[in-house]
């Protein structure tokens, strides 16, 4: 059976919706809140499964209420109009966009009001990994408007929902890190010494796609010499050599939901440092997939790769983190670091990803995507063979 | 020669950025601007070069701040600071990120205190077409520690540069909507009656990879019997069949620079409606080509396209605007709507995207690329064929 043949369903059931809004509402009569204002595209799709690339224009501001009982209301450019009636809401409030004396804030204002008036407390995004995601003009104005609202802070209540998938979630997720395992097992026929990283590039985005993925709207990479020394760069047209070490980290996308992994390869043979800190690596997320067991944190996670990692480098590295949530975006809460006492749930999607610098400035990655289960954590992607593959 | 052959060089010389931050400095004399906080990821590569696809990750805020005079300042985190050093400034200043307690909120106070100090004013983006690159919380505490500063929105300042394209920048647009050209050229080869909707999307993202796109990053499109009724969606199953009007639209991109075009095709053979609509929509962009002249306006371009369309339909559409500004983003300012009066310059780099609503509920589109130039205005995109093309 081939990958396309054995994809689920696209989108969800409206019960997915329903059982979302209702885990929201019971969190915000916790909290004493009338309602969530959200603006960003996985805030707005988590809630109404609307789902479109037209994100990508940075044009026109969507907004989605959900109050404290009762469906979500849609206050959105009309372009959207015809997409959104599919979902499962029935309140769809639209203007004609783009209109910059007006885009949407009268609309937003007849629709809070209400709440303005008795003083209600309203959630809007302002935390860590959030950004408003509508004109800071714009957003004073309103403010202004509706001086009766208190607004208040709800990044830890929303990304607290998001983190915990559903069935149906984990079998895209689960989809998604298949598709991407499969084009990683493609590589060594694909690439070889005197391919520009610029083509390995592109004959890894083909891979990705021809195994099924949506799109492959991340990829990252870099190769030199027993190592490299950046992991976000775009590819330069420097033809792979004998004993570079070759990285490629991509995210994958199915259906609106994210793979996020790497994968190093030895061109020809490398020098021992490298397959040393691969083996370290290997071992660091080993230690990563066993301490992923719900009530341990992901301060626990940090610690147990920390502690592998620094057989070879103990200067903490330069990303900040071991790792991190994965789902509609390709990286979200939480996050595997020092600071963060996140408990680790049953059906939590992460990503394990330990890092080390060693020689010259060198530095290597490493990336498995694994779901926390009730005993040991599941793999979502197919682990990376124990030793550095080699490429001819 | 193939297309690939045909690239032009990654990346640009470093007078590029010397000539954007001189007149962006020009600019922020004459308003007295000690400096401009940029955050969104065009800004910060408009004068700095700093290109990867990281941004995808949410995580991270990203800061760049252009003084009144002298080299701009980059406030970034550590895991972006090795490529940021192969750009063309020099002080940059990084912390480990993440890290939700100060994620350069403090390396911003110390850079921006000494203005505070002064009360001297500086730019930032909050504007029609922005978003607050940062979250909001932060945002707050960071107004609230530099109380001296007045912030001014320099929207308008930032977007005015970024709307008049460099040769170098044309010469890159010009290489993507070739590509886009190719892919599209491919269509009536790859696809037909029977094909599911996903398959020939992921048949054209593969052709446009293929060509030479880096990515095809969006990809929307519809097919239905006589019309298609919405533009943004993501594809169905639905099989291709006799009589349907297909429609592909798609932002593809090299080296961090968009093309956004569409293409209609008749599956076997179509309604005359659809035909009549493809027609006036043609000579709508015609007229578009035509009227596309330094010292006309985006008004102008608005009303030459909106009285052509007017044969079939004067209802004004959904989607708000007949066109837009094309870059670094899949759109960009200006907008040809009856509300923006902004001048036509060399060198403006457009999309003329007219379209209109038929039968029951349908709509068209139709789209090409254009760089306006000292008499007519250039095609980027290959012109779309007089008529509907049939696929069989």
């Amino acid at each position: 059976m081939s990958l396309a043949d054995a994809a689920p369903e696209r989108g969800f059931q409206n019960t997915e919706f329903e059982a979302r809004t209702a885990r929201a509402q019971r969190l915000m009569a916790r909290d004493g809140l009338a309602g969530l204002l959200l603006m960003s595209e996985q805030d707005v799709r988590y809630f109404t499964g609307f789902h479109t690339l037209f994100w990508q224009s940075p044009t026109r501001p969507w907004f989605v209420f959900v109050p404290a009982s009762g469906k979500p209301v849609a206050v959105i450019p009309e372009i959207g109009a015809e997409l959104m009636r599919r979902s499962w809401i029935d309140d769809i409030r639209t203007w004609s966009a783009p209109a910059p004396e007006d885009d949407g804030i009268s609309l937003l204002t007849e629709l809070l009001a209400p709440l303005a008036k008795v003083g209600a407390r309203v959630g809007v995004m302002k935390g860590h990994e959030t950004k408003l995601q509508m004109p800071l003009g714009d957003w004073e104005r309103l403010v202004a408007r509706l001086g009766g609202i208190k607004f208040a802070d709800v990044t830890k209540l929303v990304q607290g929902l998001r983190m915990v998938k559903s069935p149906a979630e984990i079998k895209k997720l689960s989809h998604i890190c298949a598709i991407g395992s499969a084009a990683f097992s493609k590589v060594p026929d694909l690439v070889g010494e005197g391919m520009p990283l610029e083509e390995v590039f592109r004959q890894f985005r083909l891979a990705a796609i021809g195994s099924g993925a949506d799109d492959a709207p991340y990829v990252v990479g870099a190769a030199d010499q027993g190592g490299y020394a950046d992991v976000i760069s775009p590819p330069s047209r420097r033809p792979l050599q004998k004993g570079d070490v070759l990285m490629l980290d991509t995210g994958c996308t199915w259906d609106g939901y994210f793979c996020d992994f790497d994968r190093n390869w030895a061109i020809g043979d490398v020098h021992d440092d490298a397959k040393r800190a691969y083996d370290v690596l290997w071992r660091a997320t080993q230690a990563g997939i066993d301490a992923a067991r719900p009530g341990n944190t992901c301060r626990d996670l940090f610690l147990a790769m920390s502690k592998v990692i620094a057989e070879m480098d103990s200067s903490g590295g330069d990303i900040g983190r071991l790792g991190h949530g994965l789902g509609m975006q390709l990286t979200e809460q939480p996050s595997h670091a020092a600071f963060d006492e996140t408990e680790l749930k049953e059906n939590m999607v992460l990503t394990l990803e330990p890092s080390l610098s060693y020689g010259e400035g060198l530095m290597m990655v490493h990336e498995e995507n694994i779901v926390v289960s009730n005993g040991e954590a599941k793999l979502l992607t197919t682990r990376a063979a124990p030793e550095l593959i080699l490429v001819r």
